[in-house]
């Protein structure tokens, strides 16, 4: 089974509200993509343990996206920030270098998750 | 001392992250402005232990913006929602109409913060 992409995001997102034990293990799991059997030799835990920690740890990410949206939203944002650069295009030069300004602040932010 | 506003905003955005205990008595606290007193006698605690989970609810709150910073991204989209508002005062019809519909969608998002 192909590991969840989804995750990568959230973890980018709230990893830095997990304890710090689940988010390195995540990380390794998710990011680095390392198996199971290669995460339970390097930190020293059982196979089942590794497992009960990054599940636990997902299912923490995807209940703390449920209740904030932080992901969700910077989605929707994403493509306003390009939208805003379209209509640039068409738009008279004083306005459209301030929708170009305003679409580069979106981005900054969205950058972040 | 008055309460931190600040408080009440974070407690909107991120109040579901924390226990249900703390989540109750901060809201009483900076909600409904109740006292420590009142908040103390309402819960059957003790000043001090209502004044303790307070104080914890509001320093996670902090953490969590720290972390996170939605609070502090909605203000800046705030700012843009405006923006492009009084740009379409001053763009042409078709790409005012589309201006406006942005704007719209950005506060819908900052709405729930």
């Amino acid at each position: 089974v192909a590991k969840d992409l989804v995750i990568s995001y959230l973890l980018d997102c709230y990893g830095e509200l997990l304890s710090e034990k689940q988010r390195n293990l995540a990380y390794l799991y998710y990011d680095e993509d390392l198996s199971l059997a290669e995460i339970s030799e390097n930190e020293g835990i059982t196979r089942q343990g590794a497992n009960d920690l990054i599940k636990r740890a997902e299912h923490q990410l995807r209940d703390i996206e449920n209740k904030l949206g932080v992901l969700k939203n910077a989605r929707v944002l994403k493509g306003i920030s390009e939208e805003l650069r379209n209509l640039s295009i068409k738009s008279d030069k004083d306005i459209s270098s301030e929708l170009l300004k305003l679409s580069d602040t979106i981005e900054k932010i969205t950058d972040n998750y």
